[in-house]
């Protein structure tokens, strides 16, 4: 059994943002599967997806400072600048950490950690809303 | 056909293992499988799946010692502290790796470069046991 | 339905390459399916793959300038050091990047956005014609 969507995300500062709930809402699906798979990706160059701690938003918020710190504006040899200083830091921002997800599905569930929840990470000033292609394969 | 487990790894010391083959050993059922795919997901936030090479072990030595510098401790501008200080870049860590993988399955095995190992990546002091999702699809 | 191929790609310099067209000259057989998922892994410690920008340029040039930063050469700590000055740095680059790539197919085509191409990232000064394992599942 295949399902497959096209959601669009609202959107969101710059800055990680906690979407698991949002996903959950668009594959209840799930919940008839055994096992299965869950692949999301994210269509877009400077934004991106991971996994991490659901819990405290202190996390969120240091993973944008250090983020912001590892990939530096305006650095000097940087030659993609027409977009704005925060344009290319996003590129590589969004292939460090990468535009897919793939999650297994247990017993109608998505099988994750206790702790584990997808972030969405918007590396632009002003990215707008972004869209996800949702892909579940399962039995 | 679908196989899936739920497997908790021995506990490791912070830094990076070769886990090739506790997990080989885990799904000798893909000894029947012309083609599939394996998808591995890691259910933490503080230690990932990476592959890199299964052959010099300094170079899981020079991957302990690169990331603890382009992530470091007690950084004054970190929020997240309260778990001690290896947590909040052990975080970081985790989503610059990642928590899953998928690799191909060919003839009954793994098909991986002969140099490619699949490793734990621990980045806690006392991560403990961690657990894995093994899921297992192909014909 | 499963297709799997094993592929060589052309030696490429080190840098980040565009290699989008000659995967979907791979795949044409996708063209009959509705729904699927591509997974993309490349054999290699040394090199990787990732999703980036696929119109201008100067972000690939603007990647591999980050990435000699962000994980240079010669570090004294270093251990792993017999194969050249830019191996472990290679190693390193290659599981931030990783090997493996997941994709959603939708109705006959690679599901992603218009400006997302797959980059081969090379990252060693002669790393040689690279092997990429293609598996392609749907229906």
């Amino acid at each position: 059994m295949w399902i497959q969507k096209e959601i669009r995300l609202p959107a969101y500062p710059r800055g990680f943002h906690l979407i698991s709930r949002e996903i959950l809402h668009q594959i209840t699906e799930i919940q008839t599967l055994k096992v299965g798979l869950l692949n999301l990706l994210l269509k877009h160059t400077s934004a991106s997806l991971t996994i991490n701690e659901n819990a405290d938003p202190s996390v969120r918020t240091d993973f944008e400072a250090y983020f912001n710190r590892a990939v530096a504006e305006n650095e000097p040899y940087y030659r993609h600048i027409d977009e704005g200083s925060d344009d290319m830091p996003a590129h590589l921002k969004a292939s460090i950490l990468g535009p897919d997800l793939n999650i297994p599905i247990t017993n109608g569930a998505l099988n994750l950690g206790i702790w584990q929840g997808i972030y969405l990470c918007e590396h632009r000033n002003h990215g707008g809303s972004r869209t996800l292609v949702i892909t579940v394969q399962g039995e």
